[in-house]
């Protein structure tokens, strides 16, 4: 998009219109605004290996108390990459690619990955963190999703 | 999208296309396939509060080691929320509302918000944590980038 036709998005305001925010995967298959149906301007959009919560929780924070969300939806979806290793495997392979270097080995063992082996346990997982944890506004309505790269279908999980 | 008109995107593989991962921020205003002009496929999508590569460490790992990506380009952008606090100024905000919650001001006093107060620095220094991170690929292409939500320019800084 050139800066000519940019428009009325330029006049888009910085809390998010719908006070939602949106946990999903870094997938390279998924386009939020396309796949999940949320136009620009409308949600935070909080992504990372996984669509982990726990590790959306820094963003979350702010979202809700510097910008007013109040609204967590999380989406996992089929043929994640995390369902394909263990924390213990990555490790592995780092180290194995940096033999005897002891700053890699020591930095790549305090970071827990966050695999999963069942998306829609994981969601139901994230959700209960999410409703568990005290630095969340109890008032918070969260719920969890699952998406199918696939066909583009999108389930309600919790 | 309905699933009837789903076609041919459910046939993108796991790895993205271009073996890139952007890193930028959950900001409600940005959609990186129309924003940043990434079709699905192509790359991983890191989205947090700010944007922050250290905060997308862990995903970067995947995303590299189990995932073959081989770039990462790190996007700040204008009138970011993380220009607007200090993560001392959050914390006691969390507090407050939950006054004498020793569970919450342990759990909040934990947490680094990553906070920043001027765009441009803020690209240049997470592009070189990056560099200097011992988890990353060396032969990593790193660069850093700014947004400006009200015009959709888009600027390389590093």
């Amino acid at each position: 998009m050139s800066v000519s036709t940019f428009g009325d998005k330029g006049k888009l305001v910085l809390p998010p219109a719908k006070q939602l925010t949106i946990v999903t995967c870094m997938d390279a298959r998924i386009d939020p605004a396309a796949s999940l149906g949320i136009p620009e301007g409308d949600a935070h959009i909080i992504r990372n290996a996984g669509g982990s919560a726990k590790d959306a929780l820094r963003s979350i924070v702010i979202s809700q108390r510097l910008l007013g969300t109040r609204e967590v939806a999380v989406f996992h979806h089929t043929n994640c990459g995390m369902l394909t290793f263990s924390t213990d495997q990555l490790r592995g392979i780092v180290k194995d690619a940096a033999p005897g270097d002891a700053a890699v080995a020591k930095q790549v063992d305090e970071i827990e990955f966050l695999e999963f082996s069942d998306i829609h346990a994981a969601v139901k997982s994230d959700v209960e963190f999410l409703k568990a944890s005290p630095l969340v506004l109890k008032e918070t309505e969260i719920t969890g999703w699952t998406y199918d790269v696939e066909t583009g279908k999108i389930e309600r999980v919790v």
